[in-house]
């Protein structure tokens, strides 16, 4: 096993005059050369410099450009094979069962939601679980790549165990994120990509950091008392969506469970508490998925309209609070998209930055200019 | 309009002596004789005697022979046609869209249940998606049909608008349940079975009535503001699963549009806003409702294993309270099913006995025994 890329990347000290926006087009580029760097063929990288880019560019930063060290780490210990294409188990005319022989999440995702768009645009439903697969970045990418289609998309992953079931002191299932996304009028859409836990292990990681108490419900410690101390939480277990039992918290995990039972379940790979923990690469991650794709021409017309009016009345509600407008699932995400337009470009924490320029350093790849 | 079955039943007075234990088949009984009564074909009553009394056998008493009246009056008022047969509008072997008619919820929900399995057998998968229907009583009820065929099942319903988006101060969608069963092994299941919000609007009820504060997160008021003041929170609106923004209502919201995505949207009947109110009789309801089936041996073999696996696991936790067991979903309804054969019979409040002796004495039907 070669040293770590921490290590590595320690003994490179970045110029002091990085800039921090760029344009998509030069992170897509650097993504795709550290991926082909550590031996992962073109399409393969490509499929994953796409969703990391789209996850920075809709403003979720957490899995973009700040995951790509994770992949390339994967691919370069050979405990994910970068060059895997996936390959179909078994197949309905509505249903397939897929293996993604190890290879990277996006290329699993995107070979299952393709096949799903297919077989929808037959019999107007794509139902396909994958095993064999690992990471794929924002589960909203897959969803939204059925309505490019004109179709109701969906994807669902299981994860690392980080979530404890409600009244376990520990963590039996993932933060088992789902997404469903459906097209509206003139190019509007509904995209819910949403973890089935009140809140990532990430917001705890950041009140921590800045030694600042966490709300009760988030988290629970050791012992499985709700906690409001970010360490203890860091150190305990994430609470699913509800929070605690008098919150109805059982039903974030059941809706955790629901993920699991059309990932790890249905598909035969890894599940609940069998999958490896979150960052260790000491086995394959052998994560299960499931990718549906509906065509809704297939049910009453007007399936676009009627979104879009549904999505237009909750815009228009009066808020509780003039500041804060009521949204519909993918908003802020919109925003954040045009926001990178309007600037021409991504603006990254000066720190992702020098991160990233350090890891093109030990990959012999040029860094983002 | 006839006059008021709640004005009728005033000028009834039960009997003293009435017990609250009853056997489930003369519970049965007495609902198929009310529902037939009022006109309603023996086949259709008998559709809803079935999914009433799995509720209270199942420990849900809110669904059960507490809401019978609320189905006589709708058949009885011509609002809900209890004759009506559903048809298919158009179909592919995977999918169909369905025309209630106006009918009873359970009648169109079994017929679409149904439906989907059949499809199911053929293909993997079958997704229903119904308009043109009515309240159909526990979610769980088709999901679990489904797995008496080997299947999982799920099941969608919209519902009268109490639910406010987040940030919102009003109500725009439904308490919009959803359900997921699964079949393990030996008879063992996983039944989740949950609405979008954090509660009911009963247990809210319940809390006004005894004049005490509900827990901070389960209501807002008038105003859109959180409050701990049942009252208020009744003439206010529901929040969303998660409850405020800091603690990830906005996905409840989400989950929320999710189920009147496949619903209302999917189905062209009534959607979010404009469902008919709570109780309100005026208009045909026109719900959507959804109904899929999927066979898992279409997928990886071992399935029934593996969810037991891991049901097994969840419920083997360490609890953070010992008197407080970690549960599966579909537990305490398991529990309370036990309970009812141990006994030989459900027990009831006294005041629900008192109130269905009235309704008997209304409908001419001989009350339970």
């Amino acid at each position: 096993m070669p040293s770590t890329l921490a290590q590595e990347k320690d003994k490179f000290t970045p110029p002091e005059n990085l800039t921090t926006k760029y344009a998509p087009e030069e992170v897509h580029r650097y993504m795709l050369d550290c991926m082909t760097a550590v031996g992962t063929p073109k399409p393969q990288a490509l499929a994953l410099a796409d969703v990391l880019l789209a996850a920075d560019t809709r403003g979720h930063f957490s899995h973009g450009l700040n995951r790509l060290e994770m992949y390339v780490n994967d691919v370069r210990q050979g405990v994910c094979a970068g060059d895997a294409v996936p390959t179909i188990t078994k197949e309905s005319v509505s249903t397939a069962l897929v293996n993604g022989h190890n290879g990277l999440g996006p290329v699993v995702g995107n070979f299952c939601v393709d096949l799903a768009v297919k077989k929808a645009k037959e019999t107007g439903i794509g139902w396909v679980c994958a095993r064999g697969s690992n990471h794929y970045g924002i589960a909203g990418w897959y969803a939204m790549r059925a309505t490019k289609e004109g179709m109701l998309g969906m994807s669902f992953t299981n994860t690392s165990p980080l979530v404890a079931p409600t009244r376990a002191k520990k963590a039996a299932l993932g933060t088992n994120p789902l997404a469903l996304a459906a097209p509206g009028k003139n190019g509007d859409d509904f995209v819910l990509d949403m973890a089935t836990c009140v809140v990532a292990v990430g917001k705890i990681e950041v009140e921590r950091r800045k030694e600042k108490p966490i709300p009760e419900g988030w988290a629970i410690d050791k012992e499985g008392q709700p906690t409001t101390n970010a360490a203890e939480g860091m150190s305990g277990a994430l609470m699913p969506l509800g929070g605690p039992e008098l919150h109805s918290g059982y039903k974030g995990y059941g809706l955790g469970m629901l993920v699991e039972i059309f990932c790890g379940i249905m598909s035969g790979g890894q599940y609940g508490p069998n999958v490896r923990r979150w960052m260790q690469t000491d086995r394959e991650a052998d994560l299960g998925q499931c990718f549906v794709a509906i065509d809704p021409t297939f049910f009453a017309p007007g399936f676009e309209d009627r979104m879009s009016d549904l999505m237009g009345h909750c815009r228009d509600m009066e808020p509780a609070d003039e500041s804060k407008p009521v949204l519909a699932a993918g908003d802020p995400e919109r925003t954040h998209t045009d926001k990178v337009k309007t600037e021409g470009g991504i603006t990254y924490h000066i720190n992702q930055i020098k991160d990233s320029w350090k890891l093109a350093k030990v990959l012999g790849v040029k860094p983002m200019e």
